[in-house]
């Protein structure tokens, strides 16, 4: 017999993939879901539903969307010519947080990492390629400051010589080995401020 | 315009309704559900309707139960003249991992607790009075050790007095102010063994 009856035992299981839940958080989490009302449950179930059933990813850039084109990509007070290239969509949240960039986005969606079997055309690496042949001036390049960032980095910068565009990295305002998500805000706009010419 | 686009804020708002989850985290967690598959998220999604659909309060002891009637209680091998009375069927569970406890239970469902509108008609209090008078030896009352815990435990134990079962309470085995839920085994058994007369 497991400690659990099934169906809760499968709700615990559904918990622990969250990130950083262990099995007793799981466990709590589990049970708070026992205690709410059936209508508070199938609020909680259907949220799960429409945030996968509602966002999609923008057509241009590949941020997080609901509608085709993401808001960032269809305001035209923005400077399309400035391309901020992130590994993924909650980097665009932090640097929407600090307001000192008014360029756009676009999302690669993840860093080389051949041991992970994703290799540059895993990435939205061409997709980027045709944006910047529509007439881009600056391209920067803001992936996580690891190993793999790195690499995926200097890649990008590769490619792009041949396009004659500027391509610029984030200063190291941004601690080594940190996340983006989590750096706070005057490092990030500092980090904008004190971006240099790819060499 | 709010930080996250309204579906995932919505989700969002939904996993920081579970217990210890902080807006960083639950951020994280939405975050991860839109990097799921749609089958998996549909899977997560489900889970908790089930969970919530299949689960029901056991008639006899309100512990959670599949079947109409607990695992626990349909045991004709346990001493169905042995009671143990517990706040909530998260202290079953703990219980059970012992297994030096061979009695049956009744959750009744909370703690008397007249500043949070909780008087003792919304527990399972009558119920545990009838199945007394149906020839139960003992009654182990083990509400957690706190305030409210304590004045459950000697309001049952003044109920439970004109039956004239015997009723007993855990040994302060339990440290003072803790949750029987996160209790050591070595500490719950001691706790068990040593129970004394309700006085």
């Amino acid at each position: 017999m497991s400690e659990f009856l099934p169906p809760l035992e499968k709700l615990i299981e559904q918990f622990r993939k969250l990130p950083g839940v262990g099995r007793k958080s799981a466990i709590r989490m589990a049970f708070s879901i026992l205690e709410l009302s059936d209508e508070a449950a199938s609020d909680f179930s259907a949220a799960v539903i429409e945030a996968k059933e509602q966002i999609h990813n923008c057509k241009i850039c590949n941020n997080l969307s609901v509608d085709e084109v993401c808001p960032i990509c269809s305001d035209s007070t923005r400077d399309h010519s400035l391309i901020c290239v992130v590994e993924d969509a909650k980097a665009i949240m932090a640097f929407e947080k600090v307001r000192g960039f008014r360029g756009v986005y676009h999302v690669i969606g993840g860093v080389i990492s051949p041991i992970n079997g994703i290799t540059p055309d895993k990435l939205s690496i061409s997709e980027l390629v045709s944006r910047v042949k529509l007439g881009v001036k600056e391209v920067i390049i803001a992936t996580n400051p690891t190993v793999e960032g790195e690499t995926t980095a200097t890649y990008i910068a590769k490619i792009l010589a041949s396009t004659g565009v500027t391509v610029t990295r984030l200063a190291y305002g941004i601690p080594v080995g940190g996340d983006i998500e989590y750096a706070d805000e005057v490092t990030l706009n500092r980090a904008i401020e004190g971006r240099r010419t790819f060499n």
